[in-house]
């Protein structure tokens, strides 16, 4: 074979996609009390359900899984080197849903499913649509989701391809929400979780200032990203832009806002669906994170004891809270991100 | 239920405390071997004890427990939430006992008593002193110790309340000192354990300089202090001081001064008690943090070959190992840490 | 037992070294998957065996190892404080090789006998070979390696001892290549692995540029030099040089290197075999790391669908890629390390 074989992953430009394609995305990933105690260093992490195999087991499970974003990190970080090595933007979430809570010792694989594609209009770029799965060692479903991302095009000059725009609900219909088998919210322990509120003293349209605030810092953002093994060179690369600084993956922000969310939603204990979610402003070390929510609906069940709360998480990196857009509809530059999830808490 | 019903949490304010009251901390934590992994990548710890299964079955355990400061900063994260969100200052610690020792997959929770008050004669704080308790899932009590905090007052018109001080122990009596069920020193090898001076080779007065040092990143005492789900907004958030710097969690540096007084008491096995603790002066990123130890006392134990040394460590960020107070008793800027304390070491 | 006795290790010096001596070094260290998780935080490591259980079992072998760098790194760690505490330079690697998996839960001690001895001719320094031996709970050798250090003379007017220079393989036989028993990649997966190209598409002389960089964080560096109980004060005091950097161990470039050498080397699972290594420059703090490679062999083994390839794996701070030396031979400035080793790969 002659030396000019290109042995590394270029990634895939956008005229590689089509239609019904199916990616298996590479290197499966055990994970298990390790990961869940870095976890533990890199966020505030402090839900009880997550942080306690005794607490878990008196709601229902036999233990203390791990927490659902590290399912979503595993499969977003094995999705990197085949959908957003050449990504311009991520551009959007939708239909996220947590199937199997992950537990120690599971091993994760992702496979992708090509559901849209569009070519903008300068012919550079288009938008490719896919539904990700992570699956576990028993070839179960534990998540899927579908993102959005800008594409380079190899080449300019290169046909479009048909426009197919999948037709993707704005919010998970809460009937279609899964509640992990057993989960059971009976004897659930307000003083062990942290705070008293549940889903009955939330009302649609209270917002929460979270108060706390992290300051980041580049080995921190570097060290989780690389926990999940996403590959993008621009959260490592400091050479990449002037100030050597390194752009942070959208999800240690999700993580970050979400752990936060803690003081004032303890009881929002495990995130089962994502309905929207926007990376609104780039974050980079020496921001300090910030986040509020929004309460935008609550549900019922048919699981004991578990209601569903529909949450906008917004986090910050300054600015005053609750303000989100400009008039004409832009997120204010100190806006880092705007979530838009279903968690499930106590009724 | 109204929008403006405050759902975080704002801290207790001195006239939120009473004699006799108990507070059930909040969020349980099971920890485990990823906690173990996190403690050797944040700190230079080296007790074989901590470090190996098959050193502790040497010593009568059934594994490797962990390490002994691990319970001490997971019931003092606990505490932080309902002792010392508002508290100007961690004024001491006394009365401190390891009860039992933390194996992987154990669950801790914590609790604690106000068993003292008194405000200060400026009326706008007060000094509370609580005992608190770790417990396991066997609801066990791991780990007691008293600490002081200074903790504003809601109101500096509201009523004093009836002082009450404690009676504590200045020293824990050696008699007190509970050894872990089975531990068997009769077979140490000090060729593993990693020098030679045992319990005899000690002599009260002795002080050894543990001659190394290392330089604090934020990112470290981030991850540490987060891994405790410690919640002080201090040592987070980098917008609460001009240079942006953080003030480190005391705890992270008895936890740095121990492991480094590795070098000198490889033998000092066993943290069992805390007889007295000061945080002299602030950490901030940036210091290079060293330790030295004096020999306070010796004392038997009836476990076989199981003797006990009672030592102050001090860290320092600079100055002369040895130096402590100046002239007034006031200690000397360079001085971060001075902890007195009980371990057990092989006679 | 006066005060005077020095209880802290100064570390040996030239003359405390003799031919045939051997030492036990201290603090056993058990592993599992906490260091697991730590090490994926710490470097991009996507090598599929040492990621998933699912992968490695079917591979043939029971659960996923550790990585065969975490032996190398827990085995150099505990042998710095007997051999390179006081020395100038770690001068090179000769005939390493790895014997058995470490899987998790094993617990690893170290030893070390002398087998080359030369003093330099300044008198100041002489130059110590070692073959270090990690050995598991079991007693088996896991893995062993010859390295050579300059060390100080703690008095350069003693004498010099008998020159002893060992006679050490410049490359190991490939058939002294020990493969993990069980080990059998007839039905290895090259889409789960995360690349096409096996033993048959690579070709003597062919060179692969690694692509990614990651840029060293002082944080991460420590975590992962602490991580394996690495005791020298020069990775961790910042007090040491004016800048207040600190020299990054040369085993994190290793580690830095070997895992971004990934994209394009994904096949090349387990190194087995170390026949040289050179670090060629020192790193520091903000130097942003990239690899390259260069096939030097390949070679075939008794195992089902494993082959053997030799490798020089170049780690580098800038540069082009490609370029190692000088016209006179000597390392060029941006050359951080020049390693050459044997991995299995599936035929």
């Amino acid at each position: 074979m002659p030396k000019t074989v290109q042995k590394t992953n270029a990634g895939r430009f956008f005229e590689d996609y089509s239609i019904g394609q199916v990616i298996h995305h590479a290197v499966p990933r055990t994970v298990g009390t390790g990961e869940r105690a870095m976890y533990h260093a890199l966020y505030p992490a402090r839900h009880a359900l997550y942080s306690s195999d005794a607490f878990a087991q008196s709601c229902g499970l036999s233990e203390s899984p791990l927490d659902d974003l590290v399912a979503f990190h595993v499969v977003f970080g094995k999705t990197v080197p085949d959908v957003s090595l050449n990504a311009r933007a991520n551009l959007g979430y939708a239909e996220g849903k947590w199937l199997k809570p992950i537990w120690s010792g599971d091993t994760l694989r992702a496979r992708s499913e090509v559901i849209g594609l569009k070519q903008n209009s300068n012919g550079q770029t288009g938008v490719v649509w896919v539904r990700s799965r992570g699956l576990n060692q028993r070839d179960e479903t534990v998540l899927e989701y579908v993102r959005w991302v800008m594409v380079k095009k190899r080449d300019p000059a290169s046909d479009a391809p048909e426009t197919v725009v999948p037709d993707l609900a704005n919010v998970l219909d809460p009937a279609d929400l899964v509640v992990p088998e057993g989960l059971d919210f009976t004897r659930y322990d307000n003083t062990l979780a942290g705070e008293p509120h549940r889903l009955g003293d939330y009302s649609v349209g209270e917002t929460i200032d979270h108060v706390d605030g992290v300051t980041i810092e580049e080995a921190e953002h570097m060290m989780a990203t690389r926990l999940w093994q996403n590959t993008s060179k621009t959260h490592f690369d400091g050479t990449m832009r002037e100030d050597g600084s390194r752009l942070i993956y959208g999800g240690h922000v999700i993580s970050m806002a979400r752990t936060l969310s803690f003081n004032g939603l303890a009881n929002a204990q495990m995130i089962v669906g994502l309905n929207a979610g926007s990376h609104a402003n780039p974050c980079f070390s020496g921001d300090t994170v910030r986040a509020w929510s929004e309460v935008l609906d609550t549900a019922a069940t048919t699981a004991p004891g578990v209601g569903a709360i529909r949450l906008r998480l917004v986090a910050t990196k300054g600015g005053a809270p609750f303000t989100l857009k400009d008039d004409s509809g832009k997120y204010l530059p100190h806006v880092l991100l705007d979530l838009d999830y279903w968690a499930l808490m106590p009724v």
